[in-house]
């Protein structure tokens, strides 16, 4: 017999395991370090939270467009975003093993030949620190060279950006409005750890909501709304300048993991500090969660000024400038001291970006000059908020938070511990799980898999005529389907009219059984999913 | 005034283009070749084509299991797969120019030096064909050297046989039952072309299908039910072998695309002849679709025997078989001469098999009785199905036959061309537009903005309030809009009450009007669209 598992992510990933949710990628040769698959249950289940956020954050809005772009991209996109040169862990070599450790870990992690010491206390000679980049490389084309070098994207958010001007002559919308996107992206982390948390090749949900510069709301609506000093808010109006929308963002999404099953008591919102923001942001907020292994990031919402359009338009030679009727129609209207003024804030944000990135003064302030003369002409690169969440570590928050244990009778009335995912049925890969009392009486196997099929076109359902009810409701719980639905004599009329027609309805949660009419089943229950 | 475009395929990437169906890759950085993006109407039809294949071959059955891969897999999956070893195109390099080209390509490709001639004539120097492997490579964790090598998988199917243990044994399936995957897949295509036909990223829909052997299905049911002559085969019965099996696959998957807009008329069955089959595959059928380039490939449905499980076996070390209780029970109920005979045929099969892999007789003939011996134990390898499709070039076989063009009256009632998509209403990015008559009228705008939310947490709908009502149908039939809704002053009822509460219904495809109840819309569109 085996210990009791008492590691709460190990008896997590037990479950995952043994129910489908989650493998270990290329497990039958050994599996490969970072990478892991997702069973039956756990595909649903991400397929029903990608579903969500897509409704959520595109198709249930006016003012989102979708993007499906490639993860091999032209490199000049990475060079033009700082990852070529800058998205690296230092790390050190050892002479002696020829191992390779990230160099703020030497202290964690043990000797591959002395286990009994760290790497920093073992005898072997150390290369000084350095850097190594995260991205995955690949060559495009039949030559191997340096110019045929291409990257793995490690974030889908610069296709957005690199598609910026075609998504928008395309979809008929104007600033403020978001691009959003779902898919895979990969970093070749030294240490991966945490289960799915940190993995080599993970998924995103990325959401690039471009906006006016503070100095263009300004000019058409003639002031910028004060930020709201706590919670929503609310509709967005035209004088909202970025960190309004910042708020905003940061609201939305946590109502949507609220909408999910991930409360905002479940959530830490983590304002980063001034000297823990990137360069070009101005505000960024981690929306973190409480897993076993510690309170980690679910999801960053950064403002991230016009950093990255104006990377793009630098490095493409291609403008990433809108034209803003209204802004045009409004500053001939404003004074000329206002028109200076604004012109003038807007001057010193440009030059201050390109000092930074180098551009020599005299040209940064030519570039910004002809930048800030724009605005007359109506034209301004957009500054974005980004919400980005990862696929994969939501997926283990929900896993996580969903998984309880209890006390149940079993089918003798004796207590037994029941293992419970309490997922929301909005996300439960399995919405509903339809029984047979007894799996030798055709008259129910046929009548339950009419139910079956009665509300299989509307949501995902699961047949199971094996074993005593009592276990088919265990097995069900384990993998967190809300509803179980059981026809018996009752159903078929055997005991008599009064129940005639209808199901026992058990709940996941409570337990608790109730009989409904079939005719009215599939309307409860999608009033439950949706 | 640029030229009339009269090559069809350049009039529909004009059209992918200019409404946001497909943009180029990088475009900003001059693009990079193979590579294609999705816009926010294209990454709509890819989710709903994605989404129906998902609903037809996992949710609305039984018997199919999902699963979601990662990319980077183990590399000794591809050795298994044969990948590292036979994935290649023969190259030719030109010492002179240093031109890498396809060795079956060298007389259709210009030289890149005297473009005038063909690489074939021209006077450079040519190395002899070698091989030239079609994954792409890619280093994983922080040393680049052989042993981290690893490949971007060329193909999903490979993930599902890796994982079909995993799956067996959380899924509650038995065989024969099948797996599922959506995914990206990758090949380093020398020469990516027709525009997203060939390219290098791309994405496929995949299901294997696990099936009995039929020395096992004889077994068990006494005999091999015999192949249709044509035709949909029917409910699957216990006695099919992997002949019924393949040709319900073929049927099932016509039916499918008939369901999505390409009727079986639209399409081409290509039985592979003898010579083109691959050494394991016991019959591929292609299906075929009229291109603009020519007639070509959507989905190959394949009978690929034991090979692939086989192989994994071999590779991992790990058993590859199941153990099937109906065989048990019926093997110990066979004369002994019919289980000779079995077990014979099923022999002669393995020893084949093994044989051809290179094990050497004696070794072969070893292994193969073992794995006969195992069919009185109720184990065996299973066999698959495997209808493999590619999603990119069912998008652009949807783009190409739903484009049309035909003659409309414009405003003025003069005939103009008109471009319009024809897609079925199942795959159509946008269901339903929602146009106030006039956009200065704010009760119009209130009342088409009201019937606009009624739709949108049911389908994908779009508003719009600009230009001239003509326009606006127009601008929806280029995107392939099957209905527009029309909110006039007739819907305000400041017409008499007789139309009062209707709006106007145009359908895109007879452009034929009629008015409909606003209560009723929502299942009449409903009822179109699923």
């Amino acid at each position: 017999m085996s210990e009791p598992k008492e590691n709460p992510l190990e008896k997590i990933a037990s479950l995952c395991k043994r129910r489908g949710f989650i493998f270990q990628s290329s497990e039958i040769y050994g599996g490969i370090n970072g990478f892991w698959d997702y069973g039956p249950l756990g595909a649903e289940l991400k397929r029903n939270v990608k579903e969500l956020w897509w409704q959520t954050m595109v198709l249930q809005r006016d003012d989102v467009a979708g993007l499906e772009a490639t993860i091999i991209m032209h490199p000049g996109i990475w060079r033009a975003s700082g990852h070529v040169d800058t998205f690296a862990d230092a790390m050190i070599d050892c002479k002696t093993c020829k191992g390779r450790f990230r160099a703020d870990q030497i202290s964690e992690i043990p000797c591959p030949q002395k286990p009994s010491k760290k790497v920093s206390e073992c005898a072997g000679e150390k290369t000084a620190p350095r850097a190594f980049n995260l991205m995955f490389k690949t060559c495009v084309g039949p030559v191997e060279s340096e110019e045929n070098v291409a990257y793995l994207r490690p974030e889908t958010a610069q296709a957005i950006f690199a598609q910026f001007k075609n998504v928008l002559e395309t979809s008929r919308q104007k600033v403020p409005f978001g691009i959003a996107q779902i898919g895979k992206a990969f970093r070749n982390e030294i240490t991966p750890r945490n289960y799915t948390f940190r993995s080599r090749e993970f998924e995103q949900m990325e959401l690039e909501f471009f906006i006016r510069p503070d100095e263009v709301v300004e000019a058409v609506s003639g002031s910028v709304a004060a930020p709201v000093s706590k919670g929503h808010p609310g509709r967005p109006g035209a004088d909202w300048g970025w960190q309004l929308w910042h708020q905003y963002w940061v609201e939305e999404r946590i109502r949507f993991y609220g909408n999910i099953g991930l409360p905002r008591a479940t959530l830490e919102e983590y304002w980063q500090s001034d000297q823990e923001l990137a360069h070009y942001a101005r505000a960024t907020v981690d929306l973190l969660f409480k897993f076993p292994f510690g309170t980690q990031e679910l999801e960053g919402i950064a403002a991230r000024s016009d950093f990255d359009l104006s990377q793009h338009q630098r490095f493409s030679g291609k403008t990433m400038g809108v034209f803003d009727d209204e802004l045009k129609a409004a500053w001939e209207k404003l004074p000329k001291e206002r028109q200076d003024a604004l012109w003038r804030r807007y001057y010193e944000h440009r030059k201050k970006y390109l000092a930074r990135m180098g551009v020599a003064e005299e040209q940064a302030a030519r570039t910004a000059t002809d930048d800030a003369n724009g605005l007359a002409r109506g034209q301004y690169i957009p500054h974005v908020i980004e919400p980005s969440a990862g696929v994969d570590r939501l997926i283990l928050a929900l896993i996580c938070h969903a998984y309880s244990e209890d006390q149940a009778p079993d089918e003798k009335g004796k207590l037994e511990t029941r293992t419970v995912l309490r997922f929301h049925p909005r996300v439960a890969p399995i919405k509903a799980a339809v029984f047979p009392l007894l799996k030798n009486k055709p008259e129910l196997v046929a009548r339950a898999l009419a139910v079956r099929d009665l509300l299989r076109p509307h949501m995902n359902v699961f047949y199971d005529e094996a074993g005593a009810i009592g276990r088919r409701y265990r097995r069900q719980d384990e993998i967190g389907t809300p509803f179980c639905l059981t026809i018996d004599f009752e159903t078929l009329g055997e005991k008599g009219e009064a129940l005639k027609d209808t199901v026992t309805l058990r709940d996941r949660d409570t337990m608790s059984q109730e009989r409904i009419k079939i005719p009215e089943l599939l309307s409860f229950l999608l009033s439950k999913i949706h």
